[in-house]
């Protein structure tokens, strides 16, 4: 999963910083923020903070570091996400009953596992050659594994807020000034020819940089030959403003743009708009980690569902792009690839407030945009196999009924943009980042030109 | 509701005592213990302190107290229960996402609430006279419904903390010496037998005492004559001896015990004991405020259903006493009633230890007893009626599909511990502390006893 | 449960006319109506008809006829509808799916236990003198059994044919011409007064008359003693057109009129109008066994849960009479009872279409007329014991969370009309035939006069 | 969706024969067989019978020609299976509460129907040349369309029978002989090694044959350019025996097997062996359109959720074939194709009780063989647009979420047997005919190999 041989001094920076970093997260919340679940598909802030523990706990210290004592018995338990290769799980429902550990005793126990994962990275020599191999190498795992969890608990906390009627703002050191925006105009979609043919797709060499950026998840792997129609790719994400349009002219009453799953969604939870949009006297606002904002209609459009983003494409004479045509376009327009090596210092967690890059061809809208729903089922690779054991329980057993997400948003840790990165979720999912890239055939493109 | 003329001075100080209470059981809780909700039948802690404050300030001081400021615009929603009167209410089965207001806010709602409180008891100059003794009629009311969130508040942390694997404990000072009592004797059940005739049933003078305890709920009124048949009724509680008896002869595999509802919940929520018993490696244990403890065959049992106490009774040859039998019996045998006017102060909540009273033939056992499940439907009174507003939908709306349970358990508030009070639950909520007093036809007797 | 001592050659008749008359039921019937159920708490008619059978073939011929061989080994399973004694039972829910047996094979079913019982009851030298007692006094059961069923067959079609949007009669042999009644005066309601005390509640000798008439539940028993205030019961039962202002001063939309349970299903539900109402182009109309009619506003209105009828009568200034009030008013007002001893064939089984009777007092509207939801919940009377075995299951059980209904509908045999005869369901149902009559208390009574 | 060219009399031919034969299929059925449904995702037969012909009626009569009357006005919303275009459709899970129209009302209305379209086709003068051609094509997709429900409606008889605890065979005329079986050996499975590279994928000339054969779905086109890793793949499916195995090795109790989204179902419901498969005393048997019958080892497994089959693939050391892989293979190791042009009088609906082929190679065994589920999601192929209007949600809509087969069954009609066709249905479905054919990559073949 990883190819990493690291400086020891580089890789317990980076464990530190990332451990801090998700700490510092938590800094805004009360101890009741920390506890609450607002649904089963999201979790508790300091069970964020617990389960990536466990992580390292789990699969470094207790199976390889001899002598560790666990700090509590019936954590391996509590704070097992999934592993069935672990053994049970408490019931993912109910991470919010936990009021015990609280917040205090969660924080020591962060403490007790990086203490004794510091001291082991610095003892090489109290391990086999291989077993302290394996400690770097997960080590590594369990690092970018917080990462995803960090990200996770931005987006799980604005959910959480946006359940209570007082809708708190997680960060409300400034609000957010879209009426700059609205004299910004917004450039139409232009589309990027790509001519396809036989690509190669999947994780390589210049994906990855150095140190603990030297990794990618087993997903990304392995590279392989994909054949590609020739086709086009808007160099824009739909805007908050094209959505709008979309909404008003009737886009969630109209059968003729959902597939039939999605269309059940859409009147069984009464979807009508973006999951974090407020219609208030006339004015639309968007729920944000900031508290309500009036809507920013050059944003982005996020938080909706696979199921709305492939309804727009339709309703827009388009569709979505293949992951293949995402990751084929966007190593094509855009050279050297992420800056992904930004100090996890900078990392900006604000709302995206614009579209406009300098890069004007930019296809991965970097710090500021959303991740871009494909059209592809999350599928393995040609010739992909999962680790054994329960580490192998990390992605391959959730290849099915997902689709594969590409780029990366305003909250997403910088190591993790990259072309190769597959982001998943299931298509009715909308608390996440997510917004559309649209693409369409060139043949397609052709006809709806003339017809227009 | 109540026949209230009393000294400012004294419901001052009650009002006090009761406020400070409810803040005084929440000590032992850590924040995030205050936001948990375990389950839709119990709210969060803080949110009961949040709703009793409501109560005063939705029903006195912005109805009657002119100038009066609210402390929190839409605290009238987020802490409405049930008063369709006042206004709609935030969705009762998500109060644990209310991680805003936190604590601290609570608090300073409550301080807000109680000097406003204070400063209108002390001016009834500037009231009207009926306004003022509207204000302080209200003020009773409250103080009484804010006692029974305390014995509320109790039985939800319990239910809560049950939730966790943890098995937190709410009170640690001590473990439960159950040993002490193994070698205690449980005399058989003695059955005091009740001539019946055409009795009065409903609240009378005897009942309620000085001060606020001059006092009773609407549901309790008004008196009236009600004709009873002779029959004879247990002298104590089952103990979970006796109903561990009923246990390990299958009761809970036997349709013919019980009530056909009551069959459907058995089979659907796989009941099989008690709420809160555990049984590991051989032993028998209970889950209690003081954590895990083992289980006190000579303690009454508590935390069934009403079906459980009703297919107990079956398999015992007998039945659940009417509330009007229960209510007769109990004014015949207890003298001159309750001892409901002790101080506060000396409530003691921990769980029951035992059954024998210096009295030993007391049908109300009082401080460290239980509740008991009658076979009467929870209805209205004869002649009973509701005030009017939303003040009326106190008790009189609940008069459907509920039981009434008699008597009251080592955390009622000694102010409800009288002969007329009204408990009522549906006949599934097992998180209550409610128990088993046997009854039976006097015929049935004979035969019984014959035939054994 | 019986009194039986009856001449055979009657009670053979009685036996012969009942079970064709379950058929006679099912003649505008197709096969696959037959075999159709629409919700769980309805069955397929063919189901009535086995399970009538079964009745017989369980508690009579296989117990008790030595050498009666089952017509099916598996219907016993199939056909059990709640005897828990008798063994495990087929899916309440899914009486629908059993397509097989047939109706054909039914009625063969039906034909061999018919022939075995005529044998049995001929013969009662081949039974021990308790035995065939047994025998006669089950067959007397499995009678009124059977009869309580055509009843339900009934409704339950007429359940069933409104799921269709075709909305097909049952009964096409006549519209019902309801333009007639619009002339109709319908006088006010007028306030019979009752002046309680202590009376008799429970069956009577006068109630039950010759041959098999001679029969009532044992839920009617024991006669007892019960004490009632003085109150008012109406004359007549509440009409559609005083219903439909109800509903028009939006009485469905008012939670002051509604116990907390039935405010619940309105809103789940969304309950506006009783069930069978349609509205259309401004017009109301009904959905009957005759198929759709315009609704007869001066009939009385039914098919309303407990909880409607409970909120007309608070929304009417009175309320709901309980069980024993209900009683006690129809033995004062209806001198010597039902007419029950009617020849079955003379049953009717047409819509109700006239409140108007001879009897202007006539507490009960017989033949054409509707059940009458009563405030009290289904209890056990005082000294009420259950026979043992799976035969004591047929009213013990269901003593909980359902409310009585007396009087009796025009869907009613005429065997079940009788003073104390106690008809349950459960507060939400509505496909039954129930409709309401007020009653008030006497002070309550004048206070509303005098307001108004 | 299809190059149809044809003569008249052979698609007059064509289309009677079709609908005689979904008649035909229903000789077996009582008239209250005809109206179950035993859940949501199956329909009533009596149903599938009247929307093959609303099929018909509303694509063709009641559009394209002069003058037709529709048999009644409400069959559009009863009989519209999801068709938002259309229409609104009646509930799809309440289909089996349409007792009427009766049996015999269908079959007028496929009378009406059958002797509109019979005209429409004989009188082509009566149209413009384009709309005559469109009645051609449509009545060509409407046979095509039926044949899917035939194939549905034999799934559909055997998975209500399953419901009836006596589970009655649909074709009595004989018993399968198992035990002939017995002493068959089943070769082990042989790998077929395919080169890979850029293939073509998608229907083709080859495919699709004279007359009414002249067709394909829309889905299965256009062609297009694929790249394949060398792969291996089973010559045969996987047998009862095999699956035995697999169970017997604890495969449903074993988590590292499964998918995440299968092991949530395998524990919600209970998944402990394909649907069919029944355990009593001691022995396997397997219910079938001839009732229970003794559960053929040698036989392929059938009536396993794609979860399943992917888990059993795990466990064997293989996957589950691309459906690029399968259609690759089928196209070279079968020569000239499936034999789809047989009459229709001699499809064989019995079960398969063999695996051997005379073709030993035989990728795909026709008639007495299983679907296949691939790994693949159903997508769109590059380049597919589906028609406008009603008629573009035959396939499109349903691209998402669930997966595709590949083959055939017994029960498959001949005209469907093509390389190119692309059945699907959800992972978790099991009432279908679907079966597991191993696919593994050629180097984890060799470890495999070396590793045993």
């Amino acid at each position: 999963m990883t190819t990493f041989r690291s400086d020891t001094a580089i890789l317990i920076q980076q464990f530190l910083a990332t451990r801090l970093h998700s700490e510092s997260l938590c800094h805004p919340l009360s101890a009741e923020d920390m506890g609450m679940q607002a649904d089963a598909f999201v979790s508790p802030p300091k069970w964020h903070l617990a389960h990536t523990t466990w992580f390292f706990e789990t699969f470094i210290l207790s199976p390889l570091v001899s002598g560790y004592r666990v700090f509590h018995p019936r954590f391996e338990y509590l704070f097992n996400s999934y592993y069935n290769g672990v053994g049970e799980q408490f019931d993912r429902g109910k991470r919010g009953l936990l009021s015990r550990p609280n917040v205090d005793e969660v924080l020591k126990y962060r403490e007790h596992v990086d203490t004794a994962m510091q001291a082991a990275l610095q003892s090489p020599e109290l391990f086999s050659e291989e077993d302290y191999a394996t400690v770097c190498e997960r080590c590594v795992l369990g690092i970018h594994h917080e990462k995803q969890h960090q990200e996770l608990l931005l987006m799980d906390i604005r959910y959480m807020f946006f359940q209570n009627p007082l809708l708190p703002a997680y960060d409300d050191s400034h609000s957010l000034d879209a009426s700059s925006n609205e004299s910004a105009s917004i450039t139409d979609i232009r589309w990027l020819e790509v001519a396809g043919g036989l690509v190669d797709i999947g994780v390589r060499a210049s994906d990855i940089g150095e140190g603990s950026a030297d990794f990618y998840f087993d997903n990304e792997s392995p590279q392989h030959s994909f054949f590609l129609n020739k086709y086009e790719i808007a160099d824009r994400l739909v805007t908050n403003g094209e959505y709008l349009q979309f909404i008003q002219e009737n886009g969630y009453d109209n059968p003729e743009c959902w597939l039939a799953d999605g269309w059940s969604h859409v009147n069984s939870e009464h979807w009508q708009h973006p999951l974090y949009w407020l219609y208030e006297k006339g004015e639309w606002y968007e729920f944000t980690l900031q508290g309500k904002q009036p809507l920013d209609l050059t944003a982005p459009v996020t938080n909706i569902s696979g199921y709305e983003a492939a309804a727009y494409a339709h309703w827009a004479k388009a569709r979505l792009p293949t992951e293949q045509e995402w990751e084929n376009a966007a190593r094509l327009y855009n050279g050297d690839g992420y800056d992904g090596n930004e100090a996890l210092s900078n990392h900006d967690v604000s709302l995206s407030s614009s579209l406009v890059e300098d890069n004007t061809v930019a296809l991965i809208q970097a710090s500021d945009s959303a991740w871009q729903w494909t059209s592809s089922a999350y599928q393995p690779y040609p010739g992909y196999r999962p680790e054994a054991g329960a580490i192998g329980e990390y992605n391959g057993k959730f290849m099915s009924n997902q689709w594969v997400l590409r780029g990366g948003c305003h909250l997403t840790p910088n190591a993790h943009l990259r072309f190769s990165y597959r982001n998943f979720f299931y298509p009715d999912d909308r608390w996440i980042t997510a917004g559309i890239r649209l693409a369409r055939d060139v043949e397609t493109a052709r006809n709806v030109e003339v017809a227009q």
